[in-house]
């Protein structure tokens, strides 16, 4: 990977950096679109990352393609694809259980996605510093689909001084509003077609901070609501929060991150938008 | 900083990195001869770092000459010297208490030093990872005097994979055996004149091993009793270690790193040698 990046640099072209899980959708293809228009050089990494799984059924069910994955990449232009095993990423650690140094972002990674997946944002940093390392690039790209992770990354990245740009790229949605996410796969036709109304709960909710509400338990009750009407969902948080730190916040006086995680069957989802308080 | 090691590398100079508190001695002037010897441009950073001290007085009274270092780093053939303040490196966070992002070394970290000092190796570890991500160097250069420490970045920077080779030197000593430290500036002259001891009792320990002992105990006891010749020691640890691991040793059978720490008066020492059990 480094004779990679070397390559492209000695012919004065920029890096741009995509790391994935892999099971590749429209979602990764806009990051892969936007590294590809800024970056005479794209990197995309595919790794299934065991540390940043909490429940050891959602790493074994994860979608996994490496073949259509890598056609997914191709098509887009990216240049090179870096696709290691677990035992290259952490070698002989992982089985003998022995310890390994890892980077932890106190603060906004203790809360929501945090909370409730314990030690993920842990095995998120630590991974992505990894790759920071092992493929110098100029710029990477995430998705604002994972804003809390997003968020994480980006304060890694400063108080680390590592020596990227990280650039969000905002949330690829399907026609009904769902956001794309390899995780919809696992989704029955049924489940499938009532899935947008986590969306739709929080579209109602920034309709709300438009029309001028600013007290957070109003609008989340008004969210809630919206959400009951699909007795599916089995809510684990929802949430406004200030857009960096991810700490819930009271009253809205200016940008706040609506923020929800729902289990729909056998499948967690997470959704958010940005909305800017008028 | 990053456009000097790039116009370095334009010119296909290697860079080699000394990290340092300053307070320079000859033990930092051995650190810095080596990576002269080993690339075309050396870089040093005098970096006084609030989070690696446990206890305020300790830095507080940490030696502090900036224009003698810089002198110094001069008369070595340094070719830049990034010497930040504290609000450079942690910028508005210290003082306003806000959680920063940190490096973890789980394992090696936990012991002796680390639990001597709590939250040390966790603030060296993260100093590091910023100075290799502000100067991206070829090689970084570590005394082995702090072995442990230097065994904490050898460990960061394979797991996290930094880009970068970490060069232990070994430690330079005073004609009377005591280890170079910036804090020896400290002792009184009495305390100096029996301060040796420290290095006199490893050595005592480690003709024992060349001799065939092999029970950690009978050598830890006849370090002691070498030690306790100096009545103003007080003997925070003595141990024989696992070199990678910092695990203290029941039985010695191959490569064993004897390290002590005392106090003496005011001021904490440490020091160590490596002993290969024939």
């Amino acid at each position: 990977m480094r004779e990679h990046v070397t390559s492209a640099r000695e012919r004065a072209l920029t890096v741009g950096l995509v790391p994935t899980m892999g099971a590749l959708h429209e979602g990764h293809g806009a990051l892969m679109r936007r590294a590809r228009d800024e970056n005479g050089f794209v990197v995309a990494t595919i790794f299934v990352n065991p540390t940043q799984f909490d429940r050891p059924d959602d790493f074994q069910k994860y979608p996994r393609n490496l073949e259509t994955d890598l056609a997914f990449c191709e098509r887009l232009g990216v240049g090179a694809v870096f696709a290691p095993d677990a035992k290259e990423m952490y070698p002989g650690d992982l089985h003998q259980k022995k310890p390994l140094a890892s980077v932890d972002v106190a603060g906004v990674s203790s809360r929501l996605e945090g909370e409730f997946r314990p030690g993920h944002f842990r095995g998120v940093a630590t991974v992505v510093a990894k790759l920071f390392n092992i493929i110098p690039a100029d710029r990477a790209y995430f998705g604002e689909k994972d804003a809390q992770q997003l968020a994480v990354i980006q304060k890694m990245a400063a108080d680390l001084n590592f020596p990227v740009t990280v650039v969000p790229v905002p949330t690829v949605r399907e026609p009904d509003g769902l956001a794309m996410s390899s995780r919809n796969q696992r989704l029955t036709t049924e489940q499938r077609r009532v899935a947008p109304l986590l969306y739709q709960a929080l579209c109602e909710a920034e309709r709300l901070i438009q029309n001028g509400a600013s007290s957070a338990a109003e609008i989340k009750q008004v969210a809630m609501a919206e959400m009951s009407r699909n007795p599916g969902f089995r809510i684990q948080y929802l949430e406004a929060v200030d857009p960096a730190t991810f700490e819930p916040l009271v009253q809205i006086t200016g940008a706040v991150r609506l923020v929800a995680a729902v289990w729909l069957g056998e499948v967690r989802l997470i959704d958010n938008i940005l909305v800017n308080r008028p």
